[in-house]
């Protein structure tokens, strides 16, 4: 059979394993230029595990490090095909005459030793069936509110949406801020960002060049914040602020969660679609 | 209207906010007696606290003990009425003709200072729509594996089930190993006990003794159990294999656990259907 769709497979798959890449050679660049607490300790790196999975060719790449700057961070690439259970398959559209599934994506989840220096939250996706669409988005999820920060986030993701269509910007940060809300606790999960799904203007290399720009954009944002506040003191109190608000960030994922319910229901690698939970958390 | 359930809900509520009493009072009594570990620290006291809910009568008694003994342990009561969502009636016995509910039980878990001593669940609870039924059990899981412990908590179990009905023991033990088994990681939540659902056999005494015999053995097995353990040293290597196992338990009980999908589609206050998360937890 002719894949119809194999060189936007092939080219998707391909840029979100590179982007994998560079955030993660950033990310251990960071590690190397602590002077503040924790720069007695050694620099992180990656740890990469392949991952594959009985009845699905592709599979994923688990990237995690435990550094002195990042507590815990993971950043997953993975590109699988495979087909959707019959009770999954309802909530997936495009799935009417064919359970088979590409999915393909990056996703990333920082948890920081500084209570001071948000978690950041990245993912980007391009799903097959027989529609194809992207998604993806970033948010930002800070312990303590930095107002200057929270400009800035969105100052850059509505320069990128902007790029693209003028209509981006409020549209996927509403949806953002609809998303990332925990109903039973009737709070923000954070502070937004943007956020999109089902993305097919009928248009694949725009939509995936807005894809690749919001990709991008994660360490524009991130790297500079992470700069800012990785060499101030905090203290003890701070912290136990920052491991009761992780609590809010796990109750969100495995309750609401569509990427750890896709993991849950493709029977994927737990290991993999759990990375993102913290390192530490409480309950107190 | 007549409320044809108001003798059995007056008694059902009765009993459990009774049971909850006692075993406060017993948790209270162990926090006195420690010779180990933290036994520098004051021993520990419940702290109750009510909560009612905007559109439902009745309401609930959330008691929360952070102990020297018990690092964290809730004791939830609670007796209401209301109305499910249209959602939720579906998965509702006896609610097609009309969405009215009442519910009461109590639930418990504990979480302790020393990995040598067990988590323990408890919850026993009655519902009525236009049925009625009984639902609960109890069940135990350890951090380090005593087979004498897990022969204990069975025996006493079926010692109590056998005195209702002899094909119960086996049959709900049998449930709850099906009931607290974590899909996505292949792995049992603990080491099983009892668990019972839609138990009305049509009558009443006869159901709601079994459930009193049931609630009261709580104490009867996990008393024993943690005198035999509390005093005993143990190393932070054993610490750091609790906090793992107690990510596995947050797992369960936010993606799969019946109670706190009730709490969460009943919009019931998340201090006390939560209550059971752990104080500290560890994803390494």
């Amino acid at each position: 059979m002719i894949d119809l769709f194999m060189k936007e497979k092939n080219a998707t798959s391909q840029w979100f394993r590179y982007l994998r890449t560079i955030i993660c050679q950033s990310f251990e660049k960071i590690e190397q230029e602590l002077t503040g607490i924790n720069a007695d300790k050694l620099p992180g790196k990656f740890k990469i595990t392949s991952w594959n999975r009985d009845g699905m060719s592709g599979g994923g790449e688990m990237g995690i490090m435990r550094g002195r700057v990042f507590e815990k961070v993971g950043v997953n690439f993975s590109s699988i095909e495979g087909n959707f259970t019959e009770e999954f398959r309802k909530e997936i559209p495009g799935t009417e005459t064919s359970t088979r599934f590409f999915a393909a994506g990056i996703s990333l989840v920082t948890h920081m030793h500084s209570p001071l220096i948000p978690t950041i939250h990245m993912n980007t996706r391009f799903i097959v069936t027989n529609k194809s669409w992207f998604g993806g988005g970033i948010d930002m999820t800070p312990t303590i509110i930095d107002k200057e920060d929270n400009h800035y986030l969105h100052f850059k993701l509505k320069e990128v949406c902007d790029k693209h269509n003028d209509s981006y910007y409020k549209k996927f940060s509403e949806e953002c801020d609809k998303y990332f809300y925990i109903k039973h606790r009737k709070e923000a999960r954070g502070i937004g960002g943007i956020f999109y799904d089902n993305l097919d203007t009928s248009n694949f290399d725009a939509d995936f060049a807005f894809t690749k720009d919001i990709g991008n954009s994660l360490l524009d944002i991130y790297l500079p914040i992470v700069r800012k506040h990785m060499n101030k003191q905090w203290t003890l109190k701070q912290k136990e602020i920052q491991l009761v608000k992780r609590g809010r960030y796990v109750e969100f994922n495995l309750i609401y969660d569509r990427g750890t319910r896709f993991g849950l229901m493709t029977n994927a690698n737990p290991e993999a679609f759990l990375m993102s939970l913290p390192p530490v958390v409480k309950w107190p």
